[in-house]
């Protein structure tokens, strides 16, 4: 079976302009931390194919009559990337304006190249508008800068669900950047600051843990690479994890709520 | 003389209730680009306190009777940012809605966050709106994948500014990540290459080097790091490059133009 049969028939093809495919980051989760461009995108939309790391909140931004398709890879369920792809294809040649909503940015730790690369290859028109990936966003609106120019100089983008595999040269990014930033890291925080410990990363760095951010349920979990390491509790997943000197920082940010995100009928 | 000789008396300050400070991010350049809370904090801007990298069309986001004050630091001008921080707090005790807008997003090479604690120290409320960093976007928007699964598994973020001093130690960078981002360095761009060449880094890795991302007059040049060590001349500002195999993606973005930015009058 392929994906295909549940998302109903498509219109009778021939004649039928095809339509266009607009790969939207979807940003850290609150709906108003969307562009402009993603958020006309989504307005625009006759089909939202997206992930399970969007919030409800973002969906809710595209029109009640749009058809909403969920693909998220989570743990034991989810589309196979060339279902997906097959799926933006066909709606796409059906006429009808497809937004691919993908949690954050779409080209990080995404797959959303891949995407970009099986439209081109249908000759479908597609654009891709940037998000807010949580690897930035999370620690700023925790009150961390990542290049703090009194700790910092440059940081360095992993990701958690990469920690017990080969990807990682551990010696090289212990010592790669002043900042780390691990996104996806809520299973696998310890694990990731062993491998940094042994690789000589000092044991009294200082290491921010930020669980959806810029919500209000938004935590912040401070400790020592050594403290965190000995942890073996899972953490709240969608998270951001910040190692270095700049984690440190505890600015207070205010979260501003009732900025109207809806802006037309 | 101070700046604030120049943008007007405050109102008699007795009895007026202290304005918010908003921090935001502006993104790449294009005013859709922005997020929607930070358009949502233009829109109801009394000052609007910027930098030079932010562009006019961003800008103009704010209403025709919002006071705009430059501070952008180029080179041989600008503001000092202890003045930067006054004015901040000058505008916001004078009970106006101040915005501090920022080119891409405040914590990433900015100081938003030297300006948060001065907005702290003075008891003054404030939030921030990150926004779509350049190190992130410009690739994005160029078809580059930071992360492409194919090729990378980490980036490496770090200033083009910083080239010439003792920031980086050039033989960790190299090693750093599968994909480094230097931004800023449309004058440096020859420099880091050939700091990189002599760190290791292998001559025939992929550069590619995007300026004005997301506009129609967006250029992506593209070389091997020992061509681009070797070329002298200067590229546009501002100017993202972006290294290493990721670098060599050539899909094609397509630029949406005409989606309409202004969403109430």
């Amino acid at each position: 079976m392929t994906n295909l049969d549940s998302v109903g028939a498509a219109p009778t093809g021939a004649g039928v302009a095809a339509g266009v495919v607009s790969i939207v980051g979807a940003g850290p989760g609150a709906a108003d931390l969307i562009t402009v461009r993603g958020l006309r995108a989504l307005e625009a939309a006759d089909v939202v194919v997206f992930d399970r790391l969007v919030e409800a909140e973002v969906l809710d931004l595209a029109p009640t009559s749009a058809l909403r398709v969920p693909v998220g890879k989570g743990k034991g369920f989810g589309v196979a990337q060339e279902e997906i792809a097959q799926l933006l294809v066909f709606h796409a040649r059906s006429g009808r304006h497809v937004v691919r909503l993908k949690g954050g940015d779409p080209f990080v730790f995404g797959r959303g190249l891949e995407e970009v690369e099986a439209l081109d290859a249908a000759g479908l028109e597609h654009d891709v508008v940037p998000g807010l990936s949580s690897a930035l966003a999370g620690p700023a609106l925790a009150g961390i800068s990542l290049t703090d120019r009194r700790y910092a100089a440059s940081f360095t983008v992993l990701s958690g669900h990469r920690a017990d595999d080969e990807s990682y040269d551990w010696s090289s990014v212990a010592r790669s950047a002043d900042t780390l930033v691990v996104l996806m890291a809520a299973s696998t925080a310890a694990a990731v600051c062993r491998c940094l410990l042994a690789a000589g990363r000092p044991a009294d760095d200082r290491v921010a843990m930020i669980s959806s951010a810029g919500r209000l349920e938004q935590l912040v979990h401070r400790g020592r690479l050594d403290e965190v390491a000995l942890d073996g509790s899972p953490f709240l997943s969608p998270m951001t994890m910040v190692i270095g000197a700049a984690a440190a920082a505890h600015a207070v940010i205010g979260v501003r709520e009732g900025w109207d995100v809806r802006v037309d009928g």
